[in-house]
């Protein structure tokens, strides 16, 4: 056992670190301002300094094997951290944001080579956009079974018919395909049912309806998240991921690394608001003494510490299961981290928050909107209720009482 | 002992129930849309929803004495509830809404003949709106001794110089006049330092900056919260509301009937809430139930239901000891109410969004917007840790040890 | 509306008060000192407490009727408060002590002329103590239909066979009667399978077998906490309370008004709990101050005041309820109480503990043996989740889609 | 970094799994019993599992270096976790209970060659047992400088004023000395007033006057914990451990350790509990189902099993640190599982208590003394709000703004 980084890990996070400081933390408020001019477009800002990032060897970092960079989840883990200290922009800033990271494992490991050079490729590069159409507005999400989107084979052609929505970047234009997951067979079995395809951004058919808002936020600076209905959209078969009825599984092979993903990110922001918080606290005055002397803000402090100590540990012996014995056997952690580290994050912030008075609900400050991304990460791939439900089925099983022979 | 409503709280519950299934719900939707569509000034809607509420003598219910209805705390209360169930539409159609209550509440107790006679009038008749600027950037303005707008008199003149944000409704463009609190005595004891003065739109000097976002709602809909700069603002001392120095006391005094008229709807918010998270868990199905047979969704309904019914009758006695004993003795009470209200509305609403999924994050449900305003609360005043501090002080000098004479 | 005691209320309560400040208080250690000096009899000290308070007219307070005080059940519940605040003392000193309060209501309402005869008359007249057998050790007792306690029929008796455990007061050999619930008919509808019959202690057959334990505590001051078995246990069947297949029934009956007493005298001991957290804080120092310095002991404090307002208003409506509309107009208030009084006060008195530092654990303070009583509470009648789980599912039904006519 | 243990860890791990299936489970029953039967002094079991332990290679496993089993503190910490589950018996069994454990390490570390003979030998032959005097009745012992024992040098002699309580062993009369805390110069700083002497059984002027309680149980079976009181007791110079003045150092060094072995028998309390709660669970039926289906009760185990994980990776990695950069780089960690470990371990016994019903109260499972023991871990060595106070001034110590050179 063992806590501390290796050398690789450590050598990454000395250059993300200066990264960060040199280059990202000096754009936040020229990056929100752009944002906040509007459009659906990313900020003109993010091409530069995706430029820099790749120079400094600072690209697609979350990709395993020849075609990322190489990185074991357990070393991959504290990078992420430190990208979520600014969650706007130094993940795509580093080619490593959410949907793409996800989309971009599933072609890896899964696409064809025709859908590799299509799509991975200008992924990888850092050309296109791409999102990922799951949710659905008319049932609960949460049990993949009830996905209603129908994909049905005709011809050499796969056509769809749905809606979706809080498809999260498909807003931006330059959000150029869509992973979708649909239902190609309802008379198989449960898990065998769906199917996920690649849809073009402009097919006929496809439109893209409205910006849902988290909160208010529209989140235009990431692409939004959109309502998108689909009407006989019509693609190839070879648009196809894997075979039919596979969708589940890609689905679920998707989540190990994304959670690790999410949630390391949440504690970078944890960490942010902590560093907030006490800075807040050491230079506001009420009542004749700075807010630090007070009790209160003391024991929120300390516990915040306490929680985020916690929450990285759990995170990183996750990443490390997945690397030593495969997300199957990371299973519990899997779910036990996705449980944990969004209530607890969003708990951190909070309290940053209220240190911060009315400002910290505002956009002058980073707090509200990290809140509101924490928030919706109890509701993303599922409640949390589910996950809780599952994790404590696997624990009663252990304790059955033994059968006899 | 009674826990029953009078004959005068039953009548206009009645009425007001009426108003709100008849006129009030089937506006939301258009009121939104309309709110939407952009700009700060209130949606159309409103106007004509104004005029039937008045039509049906639901119009300043919430003042006491012949200028309002002339309702005591204990009867406005339970109006109060059932206005907030729709809280951006019943308030102001019934001319009840914040801040121009608690404006009209000052001018009517404090102000002089020819201030009545200028706002309160048209305050009265829905004719303009108003704002209160108390709360300043650069202080903790929890504690009221901080705030640091200067208020000079010079000749027959006040001139004042500053920075206010958070005013609530000064984007509104109807929005005629700011109560505006600032210091006009440095040199005197800290409680008599701070007086209050009427500004009214548009003089020189006075810039309404931008809109402060609230988890990124900027609440164009009730006129937003402003940022404002006072530069060298000129207004005849006879905009002073009683005397120099007497700023501090008319805050307090507005305090008071303002705390329970923001419980009471925030009651009301909960109350839908409840009634919401029901009806979504009835209808929505997962692993082969619906939502309502979750024993963790079982547990959260009643737990709601357990905490709505002891918030209300927390916010109920408080204005009963208001009407009998006065503010100055409901004065536990009245800090109660803003410690323990606010912060269970807003634990029910994040479980009311948590039975909704995404779709509970989003503008197609209120529940969101709700938490937001519930989340502000939490700092409306002064943050709940100033109160809670406040309270423990009184609770333990009731346990002095006697001392020896 | 109205919040204020009525005229008998407050006379009665000016009567407690004297009484707990003249004979009570005073007379706490040596009752701790003779009930630690062992044996299951309740301390010699009691029976003088009994005279006096019997003397001043507290006497029977909890009956209403003409047998009883006569006092509804919001007039008493203030007086249960009062009592709570020295639990194991002022209750069986004004003859207001469970189980023998549910009895002796049970028997006045239920009992035949001869059952009140030989059991309710000495019970009314502090001569005897009862108890109440339901909760067995090989089911869960929260649904009493599994109650498995057979009483069959044989000629002109009874013969009743089971273990039953957690009978209070039974280890008490001034305990002379038993109400036991049993099953007489298992082929019967749920509800009507289980009877009350009374079982004089004694009878062949009947072992009182050991104390329970509740935390390290065996409660031998009031009677402790028994595992009983019944062996071929014969009554004649007049000692059948009310009707075969009734049992439920009358154990519905006596929840109302139990848990009013119950959840009155948690509020008692919470109040007693704030009153010594204040007391010790403002005496005791560390790092150079009081710890009623400490911000976090403020801020329990101050949480403690908010709760207990809260319970108190909750529990005083629910016994309001029972007076004017009946038990079953009350139930989701009775369920409620049940849910968060204990719970509440648990935290109460775990915060007041906390600030006596060890001490706080230990004999030398009531506290922890308060808390011990809380939080069983948490289990009579069935555990939280039971009733949390029926209000619920009351609120879900009051929300149900209209059904097509 | 590496989750996993070690192949020392995993092969004493192995043997002690081992030992506590062969003898300390099957012994249970016996112990308690033997220990309910009374008397101050182990029940006689005892003996014979010491033996066996030792025989099994499973002895002063906690002491590093060569007079011990020479582990280091991350592989003794996963032996502590396993004999947590069975607190009262694998503890002493194997000569690893506090307080002997941290009596030991001073003496090994800080004892004359004559102490260490007198003491360390006969304790780890597990001859003897000792105590530890710090806490008094009068002060808040969380501050050390408040320590009022007086210990004065009088020719070759201290002599020794003071009353002591909670001194756990001591009413062991097998117990056969005491480490005593008092102050040796009033007049000095305050960290340098304390001094450590070793005081024999037996001395005169040493009474050890009655046996505190924690929530009602006496633990006699280790030798409860004494009200000591000291009336000019006299020990001879050569019993000061250490020099003058540094009992406070001594103090501290002994911290770091014993936190690490509290925090994982607690640890392994929570392992058992969660291993009871799930079989109760899967076998106790009502409303038709078992327990093991009802939602909230899956949701307990959830969070139970996540909450687990996360303390133990916190502790390891304290013992971790401890092991590597020294008690000193450790503290933040040492503070946070003292804050994190007996809270969180309270409230999963708590659930598994619920889970049990009244049962779980009981004398008949070891929860509710578990309970109790963890408790009041969040008195042991200052209460948790002086750890977090003193944490968050670390951490906002980091972030203080770079004064000017």
């Amino acid at each position: 056992m063992d806590f501390g980084f290796d050398e690789t890990t450590e050598a990454y996070r000395e250059r993300m670190l200066a990264f960060m400081d040199e280059c990202v933390y000096p754009a936040e408020r020229e990056f929100h301002d752009q944002a906040a001019a509007g459009g659906w477009s990313p900020p003109p800002l993010l091409g530069d300094l995706k430029a820099e990032a790749r120079a400094r060897g600072l690209w697609n970092l979350f990709l395993p094997g020849e075609r990322g960079a190489g990185l074991t989840n357990l070393q991959y883990a504290p990078l992420a951290e430190i990208m979520g200290r600014s969650p706007d922009i130094a993940p795509p800033a580093t080619n490593c944001a959410a949907p793409d990271t996800g989309n971009m494992e599933v072609l890896d490991r899964f696409g064809s080579e025709r859908q590799r050079a299509d799509y991975l490729g200008p992924l990888l590069n850092g050309e296109i956009r791409s999102a990922f159409a799951m949710t659905e507005p008319d049932v609960a999400s949460s049990d993949a079974t009830n996905i209603a989107t129908s994909i049905r084979r005709d011809g050499g052609d796969y056509v769809i018919n749905g809606r979706k929505w809080f498809v999260t970047g498909a807003m931006n234009p330059g959000c150029a395909v869509f992973v979708v997951m649909g239902n190609t067979d309802p008379e198989a079995e449960p898990h065998r049912r769906q199917s996920m395809v690649l849809v073009p951004r402009g097919v006929p058919g496809l439109t893209v309806r409205r910006g849902m808002r988290v909160f208010g936020y529209d989140d235009a600076g990431h692409g939004g998240h959109a309502e998108m209905v689909f009407e006989d959209v019509r693609v190839p078969v070879a648009n196809l991921i894997g075979e039919e009825g596979g969708g589940f599984a890609i689905a679920q092979a998707r989540l190990g690394p994304g959670r690790v993903h999410h949630c390391m990110r949440l504690i970078g922001m944890a960490e942010r608001a902590v560093e907030m918080m006490c800075r807040r606290a050491l230079t506001r005055t009420a009542f004749g003494t700075t807010i630090a002397e007070q009790g209160v803000v003391r024991d929120w402090i300390a516990e915040s510490r306490v929680r985020v100590e916690q929450l990285r540990l759990l995170v990183l012996k996750t990443a490390w299961l997945m690397d030593t014995v495969g997300n199957r056997g990371a299973r519990t952690e899997i779910q036990a981290i996705k449980i944990a580290v969004p209530a607890g994050v969003e708990w951190i912030l909070d309290k940053a928050i209220q240190v911060h008075g009315a400002a910290g609900l505002s956009q002058d400050f980073p707090l509200a909107a990290m809140w509101a991304g924490a928030r919706s990460l109890r509701f993303a791939d599922g409640p949390d209720e589910v996950h809780r439900r599952s994790l404590a089925r696997r624990e009663l099983r252990r304790h059955l009482p033994a059968q006899p022979g």
